[in-house]
């Protein structure tokens, strides 16, 4: 068996995210059956972590072994001849038998687009989030510094019964590494790297910032909330459609 | 009766072209019911000229009469709030009786974007064409300069039942009054400026251009291929998802 990392981009705007889900076209069934197709191996390939519904990726990574002796750069092009144009992989590595794309992943980044402009490009309206209302964009930068090191993130979790279930460590506390927002023409964007992340935890802490924005919070709530570790302390969800997963780093 | 004139832009992907058909998606259906659910007036506005199905718009024109009191800046606001994402109005004014947005057209300017990368990024794949393959980009470029100036573009026309149906004068003489390729980053993209384009005319353009680029034509061939004056000297139309009416001139 030879184990392979590779690195995938994908349009999650026509998937039900990344998990595996009896008649749901899923990115992971996806590249399970091209994998299938091209070497006749039936394969679950790990994902570095789920996405959700709608939530794009620039480099998510998974990792699967396979007995078939396709050389790594061969792989990279058949999977991309059997994928559909909203899945591509970028990159194919053979990896050491220990690789396991979730469990050795060790800092992540994910970056969240808001569309400012009065009217939003329809080709831009599967990709950020149009939010063309007064929002106060200096304390939403204060506001983001106040998630920076190790925190308990409980109250911007969403309930997962999934990893429960998995009956893993449930620890909430994650270690944020840089977290900050920047305007670029008409776009707002929030990139964020850490350690790891709860479910929803980016577009939990995106629709919170959006709170502070709008003046409904302060930058210093951000530490209030985190202390409260209660879900209903943070702001709504923010939509699924301006968050992609930039890259997994081991 | 009060007439008006509205520009758009819109994702042709999920569209059967601009104009009505039964039972199925396209502009001029989308924007004649939205108009009819704001005013509960039953009117076709009529388009600068059809857009095919997957081709895409930055700013096709439109034009309509409407009883309703509404004024410009309001059907604008609802407009768009009723229209789905993928086709925004981005300004309505009102306009003269006469004006009528094809017959009063004066210049056009479409451009087709040509994707050159090994890899093509999922979120593009329905707005480029995706060519990896080896062009000479500068013949192309020397190409496009051939079809400057009044010729009779049979040869780049798609056969057009409609047209001749509609009894108009079918001269297939048009002024092009710019054509260039430029490269950014690692799109090439083609921008053409010209009195009037017959139907499918501009990707029968790009798909001969590639045939110059690829060495099957010359440059010069494009003068043989105009002379002929017969669809099959040109090269394959190139697909829709490339294609971009960007702006009509009045």
């Amino acid at each position: 068996m030879r184990n392979f990392k590779v690195t995938l981009a994908y349009d999650g705007s026509g998937f039900s995210g990344w998990q595996v889900q009896p008649g749901a076209a899923t990115i992971q069934n996806t590249l399970a059956s091209a994998i299938g197709r091209i070497t006749g191996e039936k394969v679950l390939p790990q994902g570095s972590g789920r996405t959700d519904a709608g939530v794009h990726a620039l480099g998510q990574v998974a990792s699967f072994a396979l007995e078939s002796a396709i050389p790594a750069e061969g792989l990279l092009i058949a999977l991309n001849d059997v994928l559909p144009a909203s899945v591509r992989v970028l990159e194919v590595n053979e990896a050491s038998p220990e690789f396991h794309a979730r469990k050795c992943a060790r800092a992540k980044t994910y970056r969240y687009r808001i569309y400012r402009g009065a009217i939003c490009p329809p080709f831009l309206a599967n990709y950020v989030w149009h939010y063309p209302y007064p929002l106060d964009e200096d304390v939403m930068k204060q506001a983001a510094e106040f998630v920076l090191g190790e925190h308990d993130f409980t109250s911007f979790a969403a309930v997962d019964p999934e990893r429960e279930r998995e009956g893993e460590a449930v620890s909430n506390v994650r270690q944020i590494l840089s977290s900050s927002w920047a305007r670029d023409s008409q776009e707002f964007t929030y990139t964020v790297r850490g350690s790891g992340f709860l479910h929803h935890m980016v577009r939990n802490l995106v629709g919170t910032f959006v709170l502070v924005g709008k003046g409904t919070l302060q930058p210093t709530d951000i530490t209030r909330i985190l202390e409260e570790r209660s879900r209903s302390a943070a702001g709504a969800t923010a939509p699924a459609s301006g968050l992609y997963l930039v890259n997994v780093e081991y």
